[in-house]
């Protein structure tokens, strides 16, 4: 499995020992001799990789203890509503810097009032915006670490007045983030956290509960929260993933660790984008995303002989999403820098 | 792992040949090198998968062209919203035969108007109501194939004026079923299709988009169809175990081998508690589960030696539900008739 370079964008690679702990898990799970697929979710063993891997985020995120961890399904799209359904009561403030915060606004505007307080949608989503206002009678603003889709990123976040929640789908655990500024964070997990099938909901309690709607249970983060995230059968064999990613992420150092190795790949691959005379990166350089960097060959006849030339090199999941076209060399947590070389190695010899 | 006998009520017991081929995917996914877990949604590989459970959970179910299948996040309790949502606009019929019926009626209410045609609370959920009338200006009747947790089952269903909506969760695939009679049936997979984190819909389409409300995207069940029920990423490994599971069924002899492998691990089980004066069973015998044997000690004093003597046999979770104590042995299609001999054999010797 070592010779595929996998840059796919989601579901994305993970650490060999995170597969080898799946399929161990599988075949006999806590030494019960069961497989984690076929154990109750009530039982005291799984009940312990619930809390183990609550307790693991936790450490490596630095989240205080005023907030609680849910692990829901129906992705992080379905969070989208959910936001809105438990916290918009007057008014909900985005910022709209691609197709998933689009997705975000249009699903809160169901729920009620929405304001977009800025947008690069006038540029195909190619800068994230930094001169806007939050307002302050905003029951609370909604932002996107990083746009899987165009490879752009926020590099901070701003000083909000109102609750901030943000979608973290694709650079959780790639950088340190200071936890106490959100009131919310939420993440599908199949980018840096682990399979697809499960999303993470770290949700300061004291912002639940204001609004006057009604919210029906599996909508409701106070009914998650006070189940102790088992309402209802959880995404078992997704969250023991999980559980087996935080525990890798932490043995090689931590976030710490992460945000060096994101930084040392993204460095490499932008560089050559910079350098190399037949590509040109997409998004502003100051927005350029550590996680997902997009570009496009300057000449586009070239396309069908560079596609050949990284195939051969063992490299997979590069082309660009379906929207953007150009390519797309996603660099989630658990891509080796042997990997971004090989993909350099290609352009450079391309060039040549 | 052959030494547990796994009478989970869900998660629950899987096939050693479908355990198997998780593995096998889990390190080598379709030939790509990858694991399952670390593969777009959107590749040809992962496509296949999706369209090969629906084409053969359509063959094992006999389900008509007019449907479609959809798996989905966010368990069967999502469905208890979903179904309301997208066909509740004047009234919506019940029947409430347990804690999940029950569970329905409560999410519906967020939508609107319901009416419960028939509920056996008054008995503790101990028998399935009969004599009821479907209210002909009722949006759609739903009823709750089988109930896990007090162990009851319809032996039939009724003729419906409305649209028939039923929760199969856990009794699909284990009798034959005229798809033909429900507008919609749906099925957290955690019992009889495979793990944990994913749920089945097979709708029939032309029941849908007659509500005057606006649906959100996730709610919407036209979205998904839409999408080919990838309308955002899917729960990929548990829907790639669903197919390794449908396959196994379909080896053995279909929905025709298991119903007969259901109905004999069933008739022996019934006939200890019946003849065993140690026990009896807890529901009215025309209404009892095939997939849910549940009984009781006739001297409760005896509980701590009985427990003792079917742990040491290698029995495993055949603990009452919390909410009904007593026993409850769940008999789902992948386990095999050994197993309840050797649950019958320690009550035989218990009675000794």
């Amino acid at each position: 499995m070592s010779k595929v370079h996998n840059f796919s964008a989601g579901p994305s690679i993970l650490p060999k020992e995170v597969i080898d702990a799946c399929v161990e898990g599988i075949q006999n799970f806590s030494g019960t001799g069961l497989s984690v697929l076929e154990v109750s979710h009530r039982g005291k063993e799984f009940i312990s990789v619930v809390e183990e891997t609550q307790a693991t985020l936790k450490e490596l995120m630095g989240i205080p203890e005023a907030y609680e961890i849910l692990f829901l399904g129906g992705g992080a799209s379905l969070q989208f509503l959910m936001v809105a359904y438990n916290l918009l009561e007057t008014k909900g403030a985005y910022l709209k810097t691609g197709v998933w915060a689009a997705n975000a606004v249009k699903e809160a505007k169901y729920m009620g009032n929405v304001e977009v307080v800025a947008s690069s949608e006038d540029k195909n989503y190619s800068y994230i915006p930094k001169d806007y206002t939050i307002p302050a009678d905003a029951d609370y603003f909604h932002c996107t670490s990083n746009n899987t889709i165009y490879g752009s990123q926020m590099q901070s976040f701003p000083e909000s007045p109102v609750t901030m929640v943000c979608d973290m789908s694709s650079d959780i655990l790639s950088r340190q983030v200071d936890v106490s500024k959100f009131g919310l964070i939420y993440a599908g997990a199949q980018k840096n956290m682990g399979p697809a099938g499960v999303t993470v909901v770290i949700v300061r309690k004291d912002i639940l509960g204001k609004v006057s709607r009604q919210i029906p249970s599996m909508m409701n983060y106070k009914v998650h929260i006070d189940k102790e995230t088992m309402f209802n059968t959880p995404p078992v064999f997704p969250i023991f993933a999980v559980l087996q990613n935080l525990k890798w992420v932490k043995k090689v150092g931590g976030v710490d660790e992460m945000q060096k190795r994101a930084a040392a790949r993204a460095n490499l691959l932008y560089d050559e984008i910079d350098n190399n005379p037949l590509f040109k990166g997409t998004i502003a350089a100051e927005d350029r995303s550590q996680m997902n960097a997009c570009f496009v060959l300057n000449d586009e006849s070239l396309e069908e002989k560079f596609n050949a030339a990284w195939k051969a090199a063992g490299i997979s999941g590069i082309k660009g999403h379906r929207s953007t076209g150009g390519y797309r060399a996603s660099m989630y947590n658990a891509l080796p820098i042997e990997s971004v070389e090989a993909l350099v190695n290609v352009m450079r010899n391309f060039n040549k």
